[in-house]
C-alpha cells in the first residue's frame, strides 16, 4: 500500500499525466459525474480554505467588503456590453426551465414544457453585468464613491477541455468589483490588487510571478486593460494566475451608472475588476511537487507538522504519546498546525508515505530508542532529508525548518524559472527554443497579426509586456518592424 | 435625513412592512433583477460571515471537515430516491443548454438550438444525489467510515412567492453530509447536530429555540426522521432555523452504497444530513429588533462598539481623536470590534441613526465637555438607555455591557417565546387563540388526515414533536383519539 501510494508516473516521463495521478492520490480533487465539474474533496478544500482565509484578509486590509449577487443572470444582460458577450455567451449554461413533471410514459421526471422561462437565465460565467446593474442604484453621488467589493463564488464556463483545477467548467472563485470617481483611481486600485495577488503568490504560495499587462487581443472581454501574474510551471509553460483589470467605463456605460461629481455635473463611474480561482490550487501542485507527491509551501499547508509514534505495543505508545503531548501543545501556542497520528490500524510505513505524498512539510518520528536517547527523527518534505535531533528544543528547530522551507521553495521555484527564460531575437531560434518549455523575451512589432501568427506557428502566446525588465527598443523578430520593448512569450495552461 | 432613516413602520402596524423596511434601511440586502434572488448587501453580509465562521468553528470541533460537490445535478440523479424527486423536481432550475449564439436577427442573442444537452442538468436544491453518487467510491470498508463532510454552497429551488432571507429562490447554506456504519451511529450524530444547531441559535443569535422532531408530513424528502429547531419571531409566528435528517438507508440504497462491515459482510451505509441557510438572518433580524432598526446580539454584531466624536472645529477632534486613539487599541487588544467614526461628511445625528438602524451593539460619543470632564456618553442599543460613564475604565464597563446585552436578549426573547406559548384542549379555542400569535401545545391523534384538517382551517402546522416538556398522554383535540403527548403548534414563516 506503501509503496502503490508513491507509485507515481515520472514528471519527465509524462508531466501531464503525473499532474493528473498527483490530484488522486493527494486526495485532493476527483472528476464528478458531472461533465468538466471536479469534486474537491477535503484535503484539497482545506488547501483552498487557507488560500482563501490569507486572501480574504488582504482584501479587507485593502478596505474591500464581502458582498453577494445572484447565480444566475438574465441573458439580456450578457448582451450589454458589446465585447463581453463575444468573450462570455459561447461557453455558458442556460436555464431554460423552472419545474419538472413526471414522464407520462412512466421513466423517472421529463421537463415540464410548460414551465418555459420567458427570458432564459445564464449561470455567471462572471458577475460584471449583473453587479453593475445593481450599482446602479447604489450610485448616486461621489459620496457613494468608490465601492470596494468583493465576491466569493462559484462561475460557471462551458469548456470543452477540462483539466482538474486548471480548467474545469465550474470553478470557486472571487471576484473584485470596484466603483470610482475618477480613471486614476481605478487604474491605481487594478494595479494595487495586482500587487496584492503578487505579493500572495510569492510570499504565500511560494510561486514566484512576472507582472505585467496583457495584449489587446489577451484581454478580458469588456476590459480597457488587463493586469496579469503569470508564474513557470516545471513543464515551462506559463500559468495566468491571476488577473486584474480595468474597465474604464464601459459596464457603467452600458448599465447606464452615472454619478454627481463635485462640480454636480453627472458623470460615468470608473470600474474595475479582478479575480483568482481554484486554479491557484493548480499553480500551486505544479511548481513545487516532485515525483514523490504533493510539496506544499508551509504557509499554505493545512497540516504543517506530522508527529509519527513508532511502537511494538501499548506500553510502548503510552510512553511516546507522554513525551509527545507536551510538544503538540508547544507547537499549538506557536501557532503551528499539527497533527498527532497515534492511529493504529495504520503501519508507520504507510503514514509516512501518506503524508509524503500529500506534502505535510515537516515530519517527526519517534520510536522507542530515540525516547531512551531523547531524540527524535526530522524529515522535511522538500528535500526529504532526515535528520536526528533532540527532543529538547525541537519545536524551535522545526520552527526554524518551516520558515526556511517556506523561503527555499521560493528560491527553488525562482532559479528554476529564470535558468528557463531566455531572450532570443529571431524566429527561427525562437521556433527550435520554444519547444524546450522556457519563457522567451523577444521583440514583436505590437499586432494584433504578427501575434497570432506566432501563435498559429508555435502555440505560443505573449503572456504579457512586463512592468520590470529590459525595456530597450528593437526590431520584430517576425516582421523586423519597430519593437517598444521585449515581451513575454510562452506556451501556456 | 436623520429622521427618514429611523421613520420606520411599526412592527405593532405591520409587521411585514417593518420587516422588509428594516432589511433595506439596514442596508442588508435587496431585490435583484433576477425575480426571487437578492443581492446581500455588505453589511447584511458580514453578519452572516460572521454567523459562518462561528458555525465552521463548530463543525470542526466536532470533526468535520469542509468539502465541494458540483452546482449541477444530471436530472436522472433526482428521480433515484422516490420521495427525493417528489420534494424537489417541482421547484427546480433546469440547464437545457450551453451556448448562446448571435440573434440572426441582430436583437442581441439567443439560445443555440444546436447546444441541447443530451441530459438536463438541475441546479442543487439540495446535494444528498450528487453527494451519494460520489461517496459510492469513496466507501468500501468500515475503516472508510464516517465520512463527516460538509459544504458551505448557494441551493435553488423555484419559489413563487419569496420573501428577503426567509424564502428566496437562490440562498447560501451549509449542509453536512455524514455517512455512517451503523444505525445508531448515524442517529447519533444527526440529534449531535441539532444540538450544535441549538447552542449556536441559543448563544450566539442569542435566539431561543424549541427542539424536536417533524411529524411525517413535514418531513425532509429522502429522510426517515428530521428534526429541527424552531423559533418564535415577534409576531408569534414559528421560523424553522435549522433542521438534521436522519436518513436511514435510503441514499445508499439508491445509490448502491454498501461497505464490508468488520464481519466482512456487504451492508449499506447509514447517513445524515442536515443544513442551516441565510434564513437564520431572517430570524436573526426579527427576534431581537424594533421600531427603531435591526438589534445586535453582541456575539455577531460586525462592529460591536462604535465611538462618534462630537467637536466644532479641526482642533477638537484632534483633542477628541488623540483620547480616543488608545481606547480603540485596548478594545482591539480586547477582541473587541470598534469603530471610530471621524468621518466629517456626516453630522453626528445622521450617525447616530444610522448606527442605530444598523443594530450596533453600544455606541459611545465623545465631545469637548466630556475631555474636561473625563467622560462619555454610552448608549446601548438593545435598550437605547444613555448615561455618562468615566473615560477612566470604559473598555471594561463597555465590555461587560456587551455581555449582559448578549445575555439579556436571550432572556428578552425566551420570556416572549414564554409568555406566547399556551395550553389548549378544544378545537374551538384553538381556532380563537391562534389568531393571537402564539405557540400551541395541543393533544393531536398522531394521523396526517387531522393534521392536514388543522391546517387547511386554521393554517396552523406542527412545528415538532418537542423533545422536552410535558408527556403526558391525553386525546386529540379534534377528534378525541388518544394522542401520546402534546405537540407544538403554530404559523409559520
Amino acid at each position: 500500500m506503501a509503496k502503490e501510494l508513491k507509485n507515481f508516473t515520472k514528471r519527465s516521463d509524462n508531466y501531464s499525466q503525473w499532474y493528473n495521478e498527483l490530484v488522486a492520490k493527494a486526495d485532493l480533487a476527483e472528476q464528478s459525474a458531472v461533465r468538466g465539474c471536479m469534486v474537491i474533496k477535503p484535503y484539497g478544500y482545506a488547501i483552498w480554505e487557507k488560500m482563501q482565509r490569507q486572501l480574504d484578509d488582504m482584501f479587507k486590509a485593502t478596505g474591500h467588503q464581502n458582498a453577494y449577487f445572484p447565480l444566475l443572470i438574465p441573458k439580456s444582460f450578457l448582451s450589454r456590453e458589446a465585447d463581453h458577450v463575444e468573450g462570455f455567451a459561447k461557453e455558458c449554461a442556460v436555464v431554460t426551465h423552472y419545474r419538472l413533471k413526471n414522464d407520462p410514459e412512466g421513466n423517472g421526471v421529463v421537463v415540464d414544457p410548460a414551465a418555459r422561462l420567458e427570458e432564459e437565465l445564464i449561470i455567471r460565467p462572471t458577475s460584471e453585468t449583473i453587479i453593475w446593474n445593481t450599482y446602479k442604484n447604489w450610485i448616486h453621488s461621489y459620496r457613494d464613491l468608490p465601492i470596494l467589493v468583493n465576491q466569493w463564488a462559484n462561475v460557471f464556463r462551458w469548456e470543452m477541455r477540462t483539466r482538474m483545477f486548471l480548467r474545469t467548467a465550474e470553478f470557486l472563485w472571487q471576484e473584485g468589483h470596484t466603483a470610482h470617481a475618477t480613471r486614476e483611481e481605478a487604474e491605481k486600485e487594478s494595479r494595487k490588487m495586482l500587487d496584492v495577488y503578487a505579493d500572495f503568490a510569492q510570499n504565500y504560495m511560494a510561486v514566484p510571478v512576472i507582472k505585467g499587462v496583457k495584449t489587446p487581443s489577451e484581454r478580458f472581454a469588456g476590459a480597457i486593460d488587463t493586469f496579469t501574474i503569470e508564474a513557470m510551471m516545471q513543464d515551462g509553460k506559463a500559468l495566468q494566475s491571476g488577473t486584474s483589470h480595468f474597465l474604464g467605463q464601459n459596464f457603467a456605460k452600458a448599465f447606464d451608472v452615472t454619478f454627481m461629481n463635485r462640480e454636480n455635473k453627472p458623470e460615468y463611474v470608473w470600474a474595475t475588476s479582478w479575480g483568482v480561482s481554484t486554479r491557484l490550487m493548480g499553480a500551486l501542485i505544479m511548481t513545487h511537487s516532485d515525483d514523490n507527491g504533493l510539496v506544499l509551501p508551509p504557509a499554505l499547508a493545512p497540516v504543517q507538522v506530522v508527529i509519527v509514534p513508532i511502537y511494538k505495543n501499548e506500553e510502548g505508545l503510552k510512553e511516546i504519546s507522554a513525551k509527545v503531548e507536551p510538544i503538540v501543545d508547544e507547537f499549538r501556542r506557536r501557532g503551528i498546525s499539527v497533527k498527532y497520528d497515534d492511529a493504529d490500524n495504520k503501519r508507520p510505513g504507510f503514514k509516512f508515505a501518506d503524508y509524503e505524498v500529500k506534502g505535510v512539510p515537516v515530519r517527526l518520528a519517534i520510536g522507542q530508542r530515540d525516547i531512551e536517547e531523547g531524540t527524535v527523527e526530522v524529515m522535511r518534505r522538500d528535500t526529504l532529508e532526515k535528520e536526528t535531533y533532540p527532543i529538547e528544543g525541537i519545536v524551535d528547530h522545526v520552527a526554524a525548518e518551516l520558515d526556511n522551507i517556506q523561503e527555499r521553495l521560493f528560491e527553488r521555484a525562482l532559479e528554476f524559472r529564470n535558468r528557463r527564460t531566455i531572450i532570443v531575437d529571431s524566429y527561427e531560434e525562437f521556433k527550435v527554443k520554444i519547444e524546450d518549455g522556457v519563457f522567451i523575451l523577444a521583440h514583436w512589432d505590437g499586432t494584433p497579426e504578427t501575434e497570432a501568427k506566432i501563435k498559429e506557428e508555435t502555440k505560443a502566446t505573449i503572456r504579457c509586456i512586463p512592468f520590470e525588465g529590459d525595456t530597450t527598443p528593437g526590431v520584430c523578430m517576425v516582421t523586423g518592424k519597430p519593437s517598444e520593448r521585449r515581451v513575454l512569450f510562452a506556451r501556456s495552461y
